[in-house]
């Protein structure tokens, strides 16, 4: 077989079985090729014609839905989501078999029935954003499924997707609010999640479209219309499309971790010593604990200096809505709301709270996305490597356990990225000659600041100078791995065989990285 | 040349010089072929690079409009807008020549100094929904494009672009209000025009698409977003995009002439006695006199009996947003505010008076427009014929001086469709033996009220018998006619060459009929 190595060293085979031919990573923004997207053909709907299916299985019949084809789902309604076993239970009561499943991405607890699926090839190949739970572990174990897992970022998926390269047959979308013409929205309803960006490209793309809804209204649905009725074939009613308090349970919670607290410090230093942190400015951090509080602190800066930030975007919290309210930030842009108090402030704030689609966040192959607009961005790790190359998606034992999301593409598009981790985390190292799996490329990552130190990638120089000038102490990313061994000592590296079980594409479809099964 | 018969009798020729081959007019809903939407190919927007151009001719240099491409505007700045003569002017300058004008309508004043571009070849063919003021009269007499004008309907256009019957390669968007990026909105600022339906297609399917405004606000735009970043390349700011005086006077005045009113107290009848007008039925009825005094009879029996309408759809004029706020009517779905009230009504009345793209309202192949959700709708005519088929587009004297507008797409799609027209207008009679231009098909034509009666589409026995029943005095309508010309006699009809020099499509892209250069 022919190798290639990509611009990151990774070597990789011109082509794999059940994914085709490999385009190397070569550069955060390559001239790809001109794509024309293509979308289905038109439907020919009369008037007095409906839509209401009595049920899933009906609607999937409707759909017509083959061996082979392939199918979608959004994970807005995360740990409480109830649609996917919903679905995939009539499916496999029908029979169809060898289906290819491209969620925008999977959370933990209800997919995990979906396990049984992928073990008797009702499914038998995936694409998403990241895999949380007991799905990652199997197929890094076992690797039951027949094709390598393609790991895409929000961006990329959308990307695929308008471009042909993801082609979805039959997209199931979860509408908290819905009416019989399929107009829906995510912001009102038991459960509602909020903002619905993820199945945006879903619904302009994919062949036939599902609405599943628990919460049917009088055409035509009032208020804001996330995705509408010309994009939509069948509507089915269920009793319940998840369970409100796993969707998210309340608001995210603020660190009280005193090592998250240290490390927010520092990196609202490095925020400020940038020089990005003045009016008009924009954000976006994660919803982990340590991101949080730097919102907190550089909340506090901001108040004191009066600077008021043009927007901040991505997964939206309610300490950003609090900002939001506060006049910290003029405007959110939400593709996923993470917290109950993000999903309600949709409807409270109508004019500077906007959903946004994937796309439109972070699409590198449009006329322009949001994630390319973002000054800073802060990004958490898995692992961390001396070419500041992040992985998020496998831990240090090699099993798949996170995600993507939106990292690459933000990263790639912001002014100044800073990487946040611990040095340690349960006596293992995060600082790595090379990480195990290569998901945000270090040429997009500025910034590492761990507990034990700040690093500043040799690319950016102007940023050192400027953070020796804020009197912020620096040390090479070399020098910092070497003092966190001399703590932990150098960590046993997972064993894997040569069967690809995962790929991770960068945000415009080349590849990044390759993910193997364990040795077992 | 080979000759064809239409559903409608009217004779076409196979093939037409500058449009290539006609698919004759079948029926309201015909299975047409699956075609496949293809939007052109994608573009790689680089952080850091901005979209923002000096002046139009920089934009129109920066999309490298060449002879012979397709450019289009919309005409939301209807009597006050500068916007397509700025770009001409600009085009004219660089020489461009034998451009393809696609635009959703005409207005009269502004547009007038086209006819320069019109007559020096700068502009060779022409697509709209109609034409109104001189170009009209000067296509009708001298005949001077070298290519037939295509007459499409709202709904019709949309779907042309769609499936690239279409094909745009430089679109020009006025934009109220817009940021850096290209997100706009018609909404805000001191041209504001309200709903932006009509270029949203143009957005999308465009190659190249330039944003002109007069009021460029921070990065991103807050409140509603009409077109977003992801479709815009370029942005350009002038000092203003029209006249706000003669965008919309104040609101559309209700009309005092007692004809009208007569008239619209019989419509008023006839909708009452279908037995549609009940809780939660839609409406569509123009800006017409007749049609805003039809609004408000009906509203007075919607009061008495306590009935609330679904939603009222089309043009919005200040008397629906008077009936939305009245409670009246629970949403309103708009692609053109007619005035300033309806204009600010959108973000006045964000959760119930909705924007909407020309596709979402009445392309026929999406998956279902809200054209096709409707119970009643009520069309103007400048003839109507014996087969109840109107003519919207020419005088009696045979001058293109109008439009289609939405009227074929909301015709086919409600349940009920009522034709208003006085019987005689400047001594010439309404009713004929056959329309100079069919515009909407009879087929989808319930009923004609004249102020000297009321007919019944013979196709519809079960409206005449609740017509009957509710005592309302019925004429066959070649006994309305003949009545009519017992008054006026039989009027003398226009004289056409054989030269064709306009087609109208029907929303499906059949054609309906065609229009001839008069004979001098």
């Amino acid at each position: 077989m022919n190798k290639l190595t990509n611009a990151c060293g990774r070597i990789l085979p011109t082509e794999i079985s059940g994914y085709g031919r490999v385009t190397p990573y070569t550069t955060l923004f390559s001239d790809a090729p001109a794509l024309t997207r293509t979308m289905p053909a038109k439907s020919i709907f009369r008037p007095g014609i409906s839509k209401l299916r009595a049920s899933i299985q009906e609607a999937i019949q409707s759909s017509n839905l083959q061996d082979g084809m392939t199918i979608s789902f959004h994970h807005h309604l995360r740990g409480g989501d109830f649609v996917p076993a919903l679905v995939m239970q009539e499916i496999a009561k029908l029979g169809i078999k060898n289906l290819r499943l491209a969620v925008s991405s999977f959370f933990t607890d209800k997919n995990e029935t979906l396990l049984t699926y992928f073990k008797d090839g009702t499914i038998s190949a995936l694409e998403t954003s990241g895999i949380r739970g007991m799905i990652g572990k199997e197929v890094s174990k076992h690797g039951f499924l027949s094709n390598p897992i393609i790991f895409r970022t929000h961006g990329g998926r959308a990307r695929a997707i308008e471009y042909g390269q993801s082609n979805i047959d039959v997209a199931f979308i979860s509408a908290p609010i819905c009416d019989e013409m399929g107009n829906m929205s995510g912001r009102f309803g038991k459960n509602a999640f909020g903002a619905m960006g993820y199945p945006v490209a879903d619904a302009h793309y994919a062949k036939t479209v599902i609405a599943i809804t628990d919460n049917l209204v009088p055409y035509p649905l009032s208020g804001f219309i996330s995705i509408n009725q010309t994009l939509v074939d069948y509507v089915v009613v269920v009793d319940a499309i998840g369970d409100p308090n796993l969707i998210a349970t309340g608001a995210t919670a603020m660190t009280k971790n005193p090592n998250d607290l240290v490390l927010a410090r520092r990196v609202t230093e490095v925020l400020i010593a940038s020089g990005l942190v003045k009016e008009g400015f924009s954000f976006q951090a994660g919803a982990g604990g340590a991101s949080l509080a730097v919102l907190s602190y550089l909340g506090e800066y901001m108040k004191e200096h009066g600077i008021t930030g043009s927007f901040a975007s991505g997964g939206i919290t309610s300490q950003l809505v609090d900002a939001l309210e506060a006049g910290l930030f003029k405007t959110l842009l939400d593709t996923q709301s993470f917290d109950a108090v993000a999903a309600r402030s949709l409807a409270k704030n109508p004019a500077n709270h906007l959903e946004m689609s994937a796309s439109m966040y972070a699409n590198p192959h449009n006329k322009g996305c949001v994630a390319h607009q973002l000054d800073m961005m802060m990004l958490g790790a898995t692992e961390i490597d001396v070419n500041f190359n992040i992985n998020s998606l496998t831990d240090s034992l090699g099993y798949i356990m996170g995600a993507l999301g939106g990292a690459p593409d933000t990263a790639a598009g912001a002014k100044m990225t800073v990487a946040i981790a611990p040095s340690i985390r349960k006596r293992i190292p995060i600082i790595v000659e090379s990480v195990t799996t290569i998901c945000t490329p270090g040429e997009s990552v500025d910034v590492v600041v761990t507990d034990r130190g700040v690093a500043v990638n040799p690319r950016r120089q102007d940023l050192k100078e400027k953070f020796l000038e804020a009197g912020i102490a620096l040390k090479e990313i070399h020098q910092l791995k070497a003092e966190i061994e001399q703590l932990t000592g150098k960590p046993d590296r997972p064993q894997f065989s040569d069967r690809i079980v995962g790929i991770v594409e960068y945000r415009d479809g080349s590849v990044l990285d390759l993910i193997y099964q364990l040795k077992s």
